[in-house]
């Protein structure tokens, strides 16, 4: 076998790794945390699916891969829940030492794309980043709400603090942020969200 | 919400289903079986990467889609183990009634688009459907390899049986194909495949 071939099935091999990295969001039905893998995999659907909501015109194919990869790096660095204010401090800097290590095991080409995709959708600045975020915000709450809202209740997580996670999430999707807000403000008025 | 927003937005939770259908396949390391959100996550990306062993032309954009979308029937369906001929038989059937039921949730043209697509994944004809297949039948194959062909001997399955399943491999990629074919050499070599 070719070299080039090899590095891309070593790689495809190791990110069989992320189905073993686990959220503190449960699916749906409440039996199990997803993990990174089904979240990507959710979210990858969902930016096509949704793709008519987004404010700017987006290449919907890039939105998807973007979703697909942005959480490889956890396989090295971890997940960090979006409420945990300690491991949000170091966060960038164990990401950024992941994604140099395990897209080194690609093709220098294909190392270089995709770091500068996984780059692109954590500097949120483009149209595709902006709504690949979208899906990253909004797919949990669609978990967590057919759940009653228990991922908020478990880890004590109070209305500003959703909030402020969404306060870029109008950049995106201005239809699919009044969507989340309408899911929080019948959580609060219920009791689920402090 | 309006109505069409409110479909996707049913519709989108209804696939969380798919995380609960687990295949036969282990991941690699062998601690558990791969489900079906997982195996797509996986195919997808694998799909981009390896893009460039495509025996034609692809719009490698509509390959991910289907890999993403081309296992949502088993919600409803079941998966149907690739040597199981018992089960084999009927697959067709419950999946084409599978696939009226849940994609029915979804308004209408993203209906009809997502049936039409799956449609072409089972009629193996495109380019596209061909070396989709590709990946759904090489990425098993990278996981049961890493671990030591430990599914093929759980279920005493032998190597004719497996070359039977890869007849149409080589229409997607001959490069790939000889992936497999080198994979399972060593295999029957080492006395893991019968």
């Amino acid at each position: 076998m070719d070299e080039r071939l090899e590095k891309q099935l070593n790689f495809i091999l190791e990110i069989d790794q992320e189905k073993n990295i686990f959220r503190q969001t449960y699916l749906s039905g409440h039996k199990r945390q997803e993990n990174d893998a089904e979240h990507a995999w959710h979210m990858a659907i969902m930016a096509y699916l949704l793709k008519e909501y987004a404010n700017e015109t987006i290449d919907v194919a890039k939105v998807m891969l973007m979703c697909l990869i942005h959480d490889i790096v956890e396989i090295e660095a971890g997940d960090t829940y979006a409420y945990d204010t300690e491991n949000l401090k170091t966060q960038k800097a164990r990401e950024d030492a992941a994604k140099e290590k395990i897209y080194a095991l690609l093709p220098k080409d294909q190392q270089q794309e995709l770091i500068a995709l996984f780059d692109e959708f954590e500097a949120y600045e483009t149209a595709e980043a902006k709504f690949a975020h979208v899906m990253d915000n909004l797919q949990p709450i669609l978990l967590n709400n057919s759940n009653g809202g228990s991922d908020w209740k478990d880890h004590q997580v109070t209305a500003q603090q959703v909030y402020e996670r969404q306060t870029k999430t109008k950049l995106g999707s201005t239809k699919l942020f009044n969507v989340i807000d309408q899911i929080l403000q019948e959580h609060i008025e219920s009791g689920n969200l402090l």
